[in-house]
């Protein structure tokens, strides 16, 4: 049995580190940690874990946290990770960082945030359909919720050399803001309603950019978020610009299919699907389901994914990455459907 | 291995049965039947078990269903399944209906849904809170959403002796009606909006007043429900009146709690909570959380309770039942919290 | 032209007063306050409104306002209205307050708000289908959005003298509790959701007693207040207990329909409809529509209501008292449909 | 008093041109038309519009109804508006057509719809803002819900010369599927989703493309429609790529808001914005508010525009236009906020 600690359970990741988890077969949670919360049962902060998990919020040192546990889950906010991770890695666990400290490099880093990083560290990138090194790796760095989306629908296209350009308009479930209200996650201004944010400047860009231009540098990417009413999910439409080049002699959509298929034929959890990729397909489970339409003028092909974005674009993707750290099938425990309708 | 069939598998249950199996360590799916989808790839109508089923539609006869199968949940409108029910049974499976069609005596059942009865048999009532004879049984009666919701919320309090007369007024989210479009589950109607329908008629009091008339005979027993912008669950919220000679000595909060859990200790899917039972923390799993209150005036006390009414209120009972029709734990396969947020 | 000051224009109610009188053809709003904001544009606050006035938020003393207008609306938390009040009224201007500062006597007021009250004045109590004296009054109680539904729902068959008792289970919109996001209107949780709160214990409870024992003294009176996954609207669920001296002989339902519409008859806004009252058919407007159903023990008429709480839950019917107070017409500027769909 | 007859009337731009007509000061329906609900009370069928309307639906003939009324609103399928207009305009009646016959030279949209045009007619595009020639014509073909939104939100970019293309991602509210019931709109479907259709064929492309050229002919057009989770609106998030030459000195912020102000300065329902668009700002009224963002690349500007898809989308703007054809201030009727929260 792998003992896993969580560092920062009160949020939405926690909660739902706890939840899969609990119906993991081969590791169990020994140790969830908030200063806030030191003492308070789990379940009375996420109340659908009750009588699932006995847990209090502990408040421990690093050192303490990796003598009890072979992995350790950092979900806390983005400049608190990196207080953490370097303690825990020393301390001789394995961690997934859930936060943004070791996505990028460290001059990237630096300047998306507007922090100077404390403790910078290589990291593999745990988005294992692109980086099966995550299989050797002590510290993944797991990905946004946006580019885990974003990244998956257009990598096949990416690899094969077809893409000028990007537009990424991606629809989020407000989950993603977290369990803190606002004015933005107030019910009469979600519902019915369809939000825009950081219309050019989200800071999951260079994320993408890094995973695109490993397959074609230089791909011009723009990313635009909006946030809508539903609870989870995240559905990308990536408008994909052909290269000029390509135009004439585009693929039919029956070779991008194959393609598709052939880029991620070891990779269990993306589903090329018929249809629409759905949120409520996938609501609740690990997978990514993809579909695209080229558009007629042959200069454009429209690719949609689905994800969770507290599964497949957190949590559920970082105990994917636990399950290869740790030797294990990595569909282990997370080889169930979504919660549909 | 248990060997599993579905009879009627497209719908909202059937798809519900086979994810909640696709996780059961001890059974397995092995037969779904739909006459009007013969040869068609599960998955297409229910995307979410893409790559988790690889079953298709078939439409054998109940002799051949029962041969390749240990237990048959049938998942057909009422009035149909009781052209299935016997022929499994002789065949030698165990069969539990997730129909109406044996969960009343037969004089009342004829009464209620205005049909004859073509092939009564003494079923179990399958809510195993109140029907421990569900483990000795070849047939259970699956009981229906709402009654499962309203009979937990009362219970404990019919047994005590208090009440007089309970006033259920339940909240449904609209998977209940199914998955065939209609006016009332159009969007433009149902966001929004609260409806209520057979405000003083619907079928399922008579299996309520069943369920409290076992544990104190003559309980006055009203039903109103009606339809909230929800996809799942079921907010019971039970107006019990209390019995006019228990108002002035009635028990107290702490007292009531013990109760409850004193009544429930051997029901693990039931969990008495602090705060508000809410449909979110049950969401996708077969928990019922139960919480009340006292009117100041003594005469009143509202009981809340909260189940997903796909999960506990129909699959996941279901699948409850067969646990313990198989001698297995209830728990197994159903022992994982809802999703939240 | 009438000149209206708003008192506390920040929140929803100032807003939909703002929206309102935007569109009353014999008055104008020329005065809005709000002390945080003062000097900001009221567009900005309300965004629905820009273009729309030109207002900015001032911060003037009761005693200017009441120089500047001929009508003020206090839309200001309870115990903060009654700091402006006496000042408004020897101003000389006339006065609708939406808190709950002047709605009860004076001793009920206190018990239930647990404050106590500076400066009480006899007040009208502005529900003009119950309360003709409004037309004459100086000072006017805006009626609480849950009274006004639950009042209206159940007064003809009060005054009847057919009811012993009503058990009120009420469906609100979230915008009932302001603009200020909470954990309750925090999208995750109010989304798909029911949220019970104060199951026994709303403040509400004194002012339907009030209404319906002027009908008829003695009514017993349980209410239960639920928020729904709506912004506006509350739907009321009255589970009408019958006087057993009546159950045997309860008029039938077209006697019932004469009774309502006889009752109301010179009410312009109450509209027996057919079919279920919905929030969707009187989102953004003034009307009430209701029906009923006689269950079929003769001993429970459960009646729906269905108000817009903004609307005839606040601001609409504050308006409408304005008309009767200046001697118009009661519709005069919201004889208009709601939004539907 | 200018009389308006309604050929197509019962479903929901028939409803919402009455909405919007009971409140017009200077027009009046007197007419409305079904075929399949001859006789039938409109308020049955529209029950928002209880006590407003007392109109029956009628089947008249086109010559009885031109008879009768000043001006038609034909609001009837594509195909089906052809079989009217003639017969209408010859009775003498101004026509404001909502269906796509008239919207789109004859080879244009016969290409796009695949059907033979019967009775082919010039009309003046209803879209005040760019077609000023409305004010002279007896039919106008009034705009589709995602070209209106789409074209403000970009012409004064592309009469700029700044535009090279756009790649439009539109969301719009479920209402503009219709009132009829269909797996896209069953709440299970649609709550909690982002539905992607017609992802590079959707037939309003055409009429975008026509009113960008009109502006700067042969900017490369994509447009991708998706529906979310809402009854009422439309956010279209134009991604504008800017012409290579234009990149190095791209306006800045303030030039390109001077550049729309000066743009719309006669159009009194377009409203340039601070902050997000939002569909809850224009929900039941005729406004389109419009901001944007330029991406650091200089290379790309977000435009967001919001509107209400059945107002200024369908029947909003068609009053609009009725008011220019008969001479009245175009935003007669129709100065009135949008419902918010």
């Amino acid at each position: 049995m792998i003992k896993v600690g969580i560092v920062g359970g009160s949020g939405y990741t926690g909660g739902e580190l706890l939840r899969l988890l609990s119906v993991h077969p081969q590791s169990e949670a020994v140790c969830i940690t908030s200063r806030r919360l030191e003492g308070t049962p789990v379940e009375e902060v996420h109340p659908h874990l009750r009588g699932i998990t006995s847990l209090s919020f502990e408040s421990p040192s690093a050192k303490e946290i990796a003598e009890r546990c072979d992995v350790v889950f950092t979900a806390v906010p983005h400049g608190t990770a990196m207080d953490w991770v370097p303690g825990l890695l020393e301390g001789g666990a394995k961690v997934i960082d859930l936060s943004a400290d070791y996505r990028l490099p460290l001059s990237v880093f630096e300047e998306t945030y507007k922090i100077k990083h404390k403790a910078f560290i290589e990291a593999a990138f745990g988005m294992p359909e692109l980086h099966p090194e995550v299989k050797d790796a002590d510290l993944v760095a797991n990905p946004g919720c946006y580019p885990t989306g974003a990244s998956l629908a257009v990598a096949p296209l990416a690899k094969a050399g077809l893409v000028d350009r990007v537009v990424f308009d991606s629809k989020s479930g407000i989950s993603g803001a977290g369990n803190a209200p606002s004015q933005t996650s107030h019910y009469p201004n979600m519902a019915e309603n369809v939000q825009g944010y950081r219309l050019t400047t989200h800071r999951h860009v260079p994320e993408i950019k890094q995973e695109l231009w490993r397959l074609s540098p230089g791909i011009k990417v723009s990313f635009t978020p909006q946030v809508v009413p539903s609870i989870r999910g995240i559905l990308t439409t990536a408008h994909v610009l052909v290269k000029e080049e390509c135009v004439k002699n585009i693929p039919d959509a029956s070779e991008i299919d194959k393609l598709y298929r052939e880029f991620y034929k070891n990779a269990p959890f993306v589903r090329m699907v018929k249809g629409m990729p759905s949120l409520g397909a996938v609501r609740g489970s690990n997978f990514c389901d993809i579909n695209f339409e080229i558009d007629g003028s042959g200069d454009r092909i429209v690719v949609l994914s689905a994800i969770d974005n507290l599964v497949k674009g957190a949590s559920g993707q970082a105990i994917q990455n636990m399950n290869l750290m740790m030797g294990l099938d990595e569909t282990t425990g997370l080889w169930f459907p979504g919660v549909a309708p």
